[in-house]
């Protein structure tokens, strides 16, 4: 081949290296905001990435998904697979917590397109002979980088085909199924695409997807009717809340509780003597943010707590609200943290006309914000330390974006292990950005989605967009702030309809627990809040009690312990149902060695049935039906052997079905 | 307000400018991959940006996109407007050819915050003192850093606000339109932020978006049967393509024809003595890419084929087809740009187990790609020196798009008002990466979209999504390589129906003229291909006859010309009708000035009629409904005064309406 070489050298719009490159890699469905936001996974969740990969042409086009683990040296790679429409596909499960770093290389592969051309023109009848000369040297060129065995092993190939008295056996050699393996297992890479940046993938532990919460407030914890439950009460319950199946018990902020502007009963602006106020107005002459409500008990009786609590598979989540009670330390200590009014007096929260005197809004944007952002760390690592891994995050949609940033990548940087739910019931935008900006897991708009076509909606939105790749859902029927008209009105049937949904449409879920249990549903008149809400308020619970509810509760977290279909919230597959009141959905592993079939009568007052169409792709099924079926809640067992079936659920007996599928 | 310094200076994750900065800018809609690629408009044409903005809290953002013309020094700015749900539009009309720049800053406006809240509290009837003195504040600010006569004016309203006396005339003065507008027009901007990046919108010229192509074959122009056309001959025909109303008249390539392999008439793989060739088989002993074929004229004939072109409005386009015959000049001259086979041939074009060796492809990936590259660039700035402005790319998917990029960068550095039309039809992805590259403009799958169902997908993905900032269509009825099945089959009246369809979905199309005119639908059998195609024969076409489609399309011509509804692609609108096989759809100019109405039988055998609802909304229609429709093909009126109206198409008279609309 002859060669002249190029006397140009300057060439404005690229380097000299890319001039012969010709792949292009765009549109990475993992890529958040051109890479500005890592993605996340947990420890053995599989990670695929999918990219547009396209080249002029028809040659062949070869691609590599490098990944590289956290701390590690060198990179790891997958091939991509191609999908059709030049859509490519590859994937990895990492198995270490922290920041994975993943790229792309592609490249037109020279020999796998000379080797599919040859099998066209072989199955032509062409004589050859020219090709397998061009083949030759291809494996030459692939042994000059190879290891000794391999590249003698080529060497030894490129031979056969060299040589013109052999060509029979040097074709044959070449359709060969050993051949195909040859190509496949020796990428020719010259001209290599890099996509342009490395990406990150966040890895967090297992619970960040899988994890059941339960609320109460500790000092409604004493057995003796009328005084401040402590954590030593607490751990007196904590059997109970273990037994239910719940692995994450939360409790509403345990630090001092403001005494200035304190709320009184059914958030009275005005307190009577004795009244404990809200425990979200943080902060009084006994300490702040690191301290703990002198009636609960001591830090050393809070670590106990969390020690007892771990023994039983339970981890205690702290509640991180970032606001403070007028006589907070802070107020006297950094009065430069709020703001002043020209009056001389500090601002206090407001939503026009209404007035919160007794909450004063951080402000971000004073001009000492690195003391402060260094002092809230502070505050989360003496917890960290005290043995806290898991942080109920207060309306974090009301104090920046970038701080929660910051935080969570400082105190992630030797905690990998610390998981992080966003409370921000606010609008979509603000809900993702809390999410890209780090946070394990968000609270939800499950809480209001109450129809069939509303569910379907809203889960196609969490599982089927980019949305996916970064916020986790954690569904709760209920919280201290919201008792959704929904529950007003439905009986305690709509509490099982609701708790059945929340634990198994998505793999997160928690409850407020106590008044859960026991279908409290009086509301302020109008509003989506508790009368005598237990914010304000110290109740007693009968902790002793079981009922339908807390039957279900305990088969429900039994099975989702039991079956890795319902550990995670990404594989929800709805399937057909000739009911506008029943819904239908499949979960299954990837493997389909585990899979599950919901179905949720979604009106709490009625009778309804219809016929459910099985899906067969998704459960591996190509020929005749027979499936059988076992009720995890009921135990009835049902054979169906046919692709549509009946369903009827009464929801004063069961209003759904939970059922593990087995495929004969 | 007390200030304490702080001594924290280390912050990792961010650089200390950042802490204080609250607005998030994301989701840009004009933003290609990232910011690799620029959007693109025309002259005139409006640009709008839409971008999530959002912030923690409720305080007030705003947001302006800031934008620099070509060569500009200064950046000017449009307010954004708040769409809802954190999405934002803000628009400017670039009115210069080349690179426009572009960014957003955005900030949380305190000023502003804080009027809305007076206003509520006022509204509530509150006591607003203290908030007075705060705007007093916020007055003086603004005054801080506003030029002096507006300084003064900012004092004098702080001073007022200051004043305890004159409290109730604060208030009312506050509560003002004027005020309204002071807050409008003084933002206060802290912590802004800045879009990280400045994007690229090109601007090209009108006829970028707007042009209505002729193709014919030079050769066949002459006016002697049997003699070959010469560039005198198409002199004389174009008043005819002029006064049929297209501005851009392409031929096939113009340059010396191959003779080795020559093909012959019907594609034959050898040609006889005498006969032209394919005139994409470029190259010979008179020359390549730069010469003119001998038999078309000379290189003046052609200059003053496009000045004669020219003053009739008319530009003529050249095909840039890169590859070549055996005895292209390049060959010898450029060995090293070509493939070389082990047996010392070089590498003819196969697409296995097809072989196409008249035709030798051009590797791009050679050592000397640089010397490749600058001898293109020199063919293509030959031809613009000698007065193409357009060309027309032949199968640009079969070269490397990196290279597109390069070249058409690197033309439209000293002359942006060059036009590059890419014939790639291709896969979806590489059709979009060669409009991602720079093509002006791209050949498209109308050709292939038959039915209203498909049409209206296909409309719907060219103009509502992220393709419409970057790949403006071409829409092409036939062209010399595809007679589509559809028009095999359709009759003439198939041929009006694709027509009206081209000419007025899409604001430039092009048709393959002679052929075309005379409702040629001769295919090879079972191919979409001419029988007896003119790319390899000279044919006789008569150039004087008129017919019923020579005069719809000098009517649809000259409604293109007078009606800028026409003139965008963009704006397209389908409205319902009940019948499946008619389509209709409505354009306007941004300020209603100028409508549209276009109804299409689909079915060219068939009368159809049914109901089509007038798009009130788009109409500006808010009251009663009186409307005229004047057909501008048949001249004919109507007058509709309900939402729903009744439609009936003969394909045997005239298969469309195209209606002129005015609101009374």
């Amino acid at each position: 081949m002859p060669g002249v070489i190029s006397s140009i050298t300057i060439l404005n719009a690229m380097q000299n290296a890319e001039g012969k490159i010709r792949v292009i890699i765009q549109n990475l469905s993992t890529e958040i905001n051109g890479g500005r936001y890592a993605a996340k996974r947990v420890t053995g969740e599989r990670f695929e990435v999918k990219a547009d990969i396209y080249a002029d042409g028809h040659d062949r086009v070869r691609a590599f998904l490098r990944y590289k683990a956290p701390a590690a040296r060198t990179w790891q790679e997958e091939e991509f697979e191609d999908l059709g429409n030049h859509r490519w596909a590859a994937a990895f499960t990492p198995e270490k917590q922290g920041f994975y770093t993943y790229t792309i290389h592609a490249w037109i592969d020279h020999f796998a397109t000379w080797y599919d051309k040859f099998l066209k023109k072989q199955r032509a009848g062409q004589f050859l002979e020219v090709e397998l000369l061009e083949g030759a040297a291809f494996l030459r060129k692939l042994a000059d980088s190879a290891a000794k065995t391999k590249a003698t092993a080529l060497n030894k190939a490129a031979t056969l085909l060299d040589d013109r008295k052999k060509y029979e056996d040097a074709v044959n050699y070449v359709i060969s199924a050993d051949f195909a393996a040859l190509v496949k297992e020796n990428p020719l890479k010259t001209n290599e695409t890099r996509y342009p940046g490395e990406l990150s993938l966040w890895v967090d532990r297992p619970k960040a997807l899988f994890s059941a919460w339960y609320e109460f407030f500790p000092r409604s914890a004493a057995q003796e009717p009328g005084k401040h439950g402590t954590f030593k009460d607490c751990e007196r319950l904590l059997p109970r809340v273990a037994a239910m199946g719940f692995d994450v018990l939360y409790f509403p902020p345990i630090h001092p509780i403001g005494e200035k502007h304190r709320k009184g009963k059914n958030n009275a602006v005005t307190s009577q003597p004795g009244e404990p106020g809200s425990p979200w107005a943080i902060g009084s002459k006994d300490g702040g943010h690191d301290a703990i409500h002198k009636e609960l008990g001591t830090l050393a009786d809070y670590k106990r707590l969390i020690k007892k609590a771990n023994d039983l598979g339970i981890e205690i989540a702290l509640d991180l609200a970032l606001q403070c009670a007028p006589d907070h330390p802070w107020v006297k200590e950094h009065p430069e943290w709020f703001i002043w009014r020209p009056d001389g007096t500090v601002q206090y929260a407001e939503n026009p006309p209404k007035k919160y005197q007794d909450i004063l809004p951080i402000n971000f944007e004073c001009a000492e914000w690195e003391s402060l952002w260094q002092e809230i760390k502070k505050v989360v690592i003496h917890w960290v330390d005290s043995g806290v891994r898991i942080f109920r995050v207060d309306n974090p949609h009301t104090k920046p974006i970038p701080f929660w940033e910051w935080l969570i990548a400082e105190v992630h940087k030797d905690h990998p292990d610390i998981i992080f739910l966003s409370e921000a019931f606010t609008k979509p935008r603000v809900m993702e950005g809390l999410g890209k900006a780090g946070f394990t897991q968000g609270y939800t708009y499950f809480t209001w989605r109450n129809n069939k076509q509303e569910m379907m909606e809203y889960m196609d939105e969490l599982v089927n967009t980019q949305s996916r790749e970064y916020f986790r859902p954690n569904f709760w029927p209920n919280t201290p702030d919201i008792l959704p008209y929904f529950l007003q009105n439905s009986g305690p049937n709509g509490f099982v309809n609701r708790l059945a949904l929340a634990a198994t449409l998505s793999s997160s879920y928690g409850i407020y627990g106590p008044v859960y249990e026991q279908y409290v549903a009086a509301p302020v008149e109008g509003k989506e809040e508790y009368w005598d809400s237990e914010k304000y308020e110290i109740q007693q619970h009968d902790w002793e009690s079981t009922n339908r509810l807390t039957d279900i509760i305990t088969l429900i977290n039994k099975a989702r312990k039991e079956n890795p279909a319902l550990q995670s919230t990404w594989n929800v597959h709805f399937v057909e149902v000739h009911n506008d009141n029943l819904i239908a959905y499949f979960k299954a592993t990837g493997d389909k060695s585990n899979m599950i079939l919901t179905v949720v009568n979604m009106d709490p007052h009625n009778t309804h049935s219809g016929h459910l169409q099985l899906p067969l792709k998704e459960m591996g099924i190509s020929g005749g039906v027979k499936v059988t079926l076992q009720d995890l809640i009921t135990q009835d067992s049902y054979e169906w052997t046919e692709e549509w079936n009946y369903v009827e659920l009464n929801p004063h007996v069961i209003p759904f079905h939970l059922f593990k599928v087995t495929v004969h």
